[in-house]
């Protein structure tokens, strides 16, 4: 049979054979746009300093926004002149290097490339036999050499941390499942554990008590005798403590759980270590940080972000797992579907699909991102990166030090500073006012956008330096606008 | 205070002020380089037919790409290099018109477009006040439209039908849970029922056997005497039907339940009615197809997918909840966390957050290529694209009825023809080997990509017909060539 010439005809024929395509009518009118666009978002990547952090949409805006149902179609040219006019200049800002609100990443300008190639290919990554499923296994190995897990830990390429988070708790109850039937399961972490473990803990069909909060030190560290203590009595009351989640890099002041003797812990009472590492877990690519990561390589699972500390564009988690048998046994369709067979060649073949590790089938191509941002900066460039905003955050904290009425409300160990303004003549609540109005006034002046949270119950003005573009002079610039908007309002001191 | 000033003066400074950031040393020179794979992207689209479909990664691929972890940075040239060498030959293959494996979309041009913009953007779609969270309720309205929903439903997008099956069963077993505390709760959906729901149930705590299989009469429609008589069956045993899942587009044939009569059922009961569509529940945009999608408004949930047929690019379903206070409870954090806190301006206010309504907190900014496809082809050209493939099925089923030996296993009915060549003298196991070789051939071949199944224990080769590059001279070329194939096969009739 000659293929080859088979194929050639079909070729040949190919120009005009399916003229009601949804492909472009003008294949060269679309490319001049495309050039252009692809220009746009160059530029809006490249002269990010030039424009306010964030501004928030003007009602005309949301009004052009709020259009019907489209049913016919529209030139492309004409959505993108809506695009540049009413999208663009309304979005988060945290590509800006005086964005600290919040953890977000900054991105990366060569994310757009890769980002554009992976829209061009348009792969699913739920199975099959394609490079999208093999550069997803690299991507994985990769992490495994970062953290130095073994060689039969599994991973899969998730949204982000929440999802990590949740996914490894599924694994580990499924696992205990199996090893204590019937037995009513009970998981521990921090007060300080981010909200996505207990809102996971509530989708696997947990009640909601049975996620215990430990409390933690003057650190904001988890108080491992209180655990060891509560575990003890939980085991007394008949109940089985299946999995403790550590937290590396906590998202109120960056701490870090003590990992080495939570593993230890775990290790000696069989109990699931969860890490949720979210940001902190990549400090361990920064030589300055790595020993307070240490003990992550003894996690039964581990959570982490690629969107945050590697810049790599949103959104791009990842989960991994030791003992990858585990992981496929919560997860793999048990028997396999017909329609999902594996075959032993052609497209159906390969090796594991990822989503015998998930609860996915279909699934974006994040492996390509993450591939080229590992190779473009390598693990070092973003180590430094990540050194570079802990010193900027100690910097913070010196340059607030000289300030008149400000405390630093958090231990300044990581890259988070959290502060207030603390005037005489103010009480409680009215400092949480003027605090959070000050924020608030940041955010709205375009100049700096801090988040807030709450440390010790005292509502904080968070500064959270994720930003590979941020400088000293970017820091310098907040302090100096935030005395500024204070002095502006009508305090009693100041009257 | 000056503010425009102090922005002013940020700016002047800010060309060298943070040459250690990750941005490119050379802008332009990066510049060129994505305009370089801007249109490789964009011909790898235009020339789709004039490559095979899919292609086998060569074993010197797999060892090239094999790399340890890089540790030092390398040029985006040659990162991108590598990438043309041993990445863009070996994708899955489903833009291609003749990919007729799973359901897989065929993706848009202008998703390269969007993609690009929305990789500069850099969103995380979790919350807080931006345009990204303001479009994706726009896009919600929108399908709220399409579906009939009404205005107290509610809506997310997901990253397709098996993550929206999962939330909508949680939101139905919260729901359950609340009305009914401490039952035993059972859910039913027909034998054919996609495997992501059974996997559902397993992520959320259910016992394997909670998911009930009805049978499935001749055209592989959901047997709702048998449902009506289970649910008596089971509520007299003392447990509690919660849901129903009725499926709107089989994987295997494309069929629909008979939505109406479940809706009703439902309805009559206190039951969830929950709908997977991933792909079939958008053959509500076409008119002839139109009736089969009836009842498909009365749903409780209804999961759908945007990278099937509306051909977004990869990821992009939706989950919608008619009630969304209950879609709320399900996932609200209460208390909310302080770094979470809504304020009444500035950065962390705006309406509600996608992470009250799902379990990921870093997302995306899928609404942006959505909100493109939309408005640029408008949903009537989907609507028409969608009959034509179907039309395309039924021209399928007419050329293999003049093949001899060939039995087709369906009703086709939608876009689905599953058939199989049946020569004399093999029996069932040789027959199913045959055609399993025959599609792995057909793959192998580069010329069209089917999958296989199983109906009614015979192994199929199915085609799938959900590309909108498909013509009719791309169904002739499949049927040829198979024939040819089997020619070539050293049967016993042939020899």
């Amino acid at each position: 049979m000659d293929i080859e010439s088979e194929l050639g005809n079909s070729i040949e024929r190919s120009a005009d054979i399916c003229p009601s395509s949804l492909d472009p009518a003008d294949w060269e009118r679309f490319r001049t746009l495309a050039h252009s666009a692809l220009d746009q978002a160059i530029d809006f990547v490249r002269t990010v300093r030039e424009r306010p952090v964030w501004q928030p949409m003007p009602e005309h805006v949301r009004a052009a926004l709020d259009q019907p149902l489209p049913t016919e179609p529209q030139d492309l040219e004409s959505v993108y002149h809506d695009f540049k006019d009413l999208i663009l200049p309304y979005t988060v800002g945290n590509i800006h290097p005086r964005f600290f609100g919040w953890v977000h990443g900054a991105g990366l300008a060569s994310g757009i490339l890769s980002e554009t190639l992976a829209a061009a290919l348009n792969a699913n990554c739920g199975g099959r036999d394609h490079v999208g499923l093999y550069l997803e296994r690299r991507v994985i190995e990769w992490c495994k050499a970062i953290f130095n897990f073994p060689a039969r830990a599994s991973g899969i390429l998730l949204s982000g941390s929440s999802m990590a988070n949740l996914i490894g708790l599924a694994v580990a109850r499924d696992a205990a499942r199996a090893s204590h039937p019937g037995e009513e399961l009970v998981a521990y972490a921090s007060t300080e554990v981010h909200s996505s473990v207990g809102k996971a803990m509530h989708f696997l069909g947990f009640e909601d008590q049975a996620l215990r909060k430990i409390r933690v030190d003057g650190d904001f560290r988890m108080d491992t005798g209180a655990l060891t203590l509560a575990l003890d009595q939980e085991r007394a009351a008949g109940r089985r403590p299946f999995c403790i989640v550590g937290t590396a890099g906590t998202v109120n002041t960056g701490a870090f759980d003590d990992l080495e003797t939570v593993a230890s812990i775990c290790e000696s009472q069989g109990i699931w270590f969860h890490v949720d590492g979210a940001f902190g877990a990549l400090a361990v690519l920064a030589g300055d940080l790595r020993p307070r990561v240490s003990g992550i390589e003894r996690a039964d699972s581990l959570a982490f972000d690629f969107h945050k500390w590697m810049h790599v564009p949103y959104d791009a988690g990842c989960l991994l797992v030791r003992d990858g048998d585990k992981h496929r046994q919560a997860f793999s369709s048990s028997p396999v579907p017909a329609y999902l067979t594996r075959a032993g060649r052609g497209l159906a073949g390969g090796g594991e699909w990822p989503s015998d590790l998930g609860p996915e089938l279909s699934r974006g191509f994040r492996a390509l991102k993450i591939w080229f941002a590992m190779r473009e900066h390598g693990v070092r460039r973003f180590g430094d990166a990540i050194s570079r905003n802990c010193r900027h955050a100690r910097y913070l904290a010196g340059l607030l030090a000289s300030v008149p009425d400000v405390e630093v409300l958090n231990p300044v160990s990581l890259n988070i500073v959290c502060f207030r303004f603390r005037p005489a003549g103010l009480n409680g609540a009215a400092l949480d006012s003027l605090n959070e109005d000050i924020a608030a006034d940041l955010q709205e002046s375009g100049i700096a956008a801090p988040s807030t949270t709450r440390i010790q119950g005292r509502l904080a003005i968070r500064v959270n330096i994720t930003n590979h573009r941020t400088c000293e002079a970017d820091l310098d610039l907040l302090v100096r606008t935030a005395e500024r908007l204070l002095d502006e309002k009508a305090l009693p001191h100041a009257s």
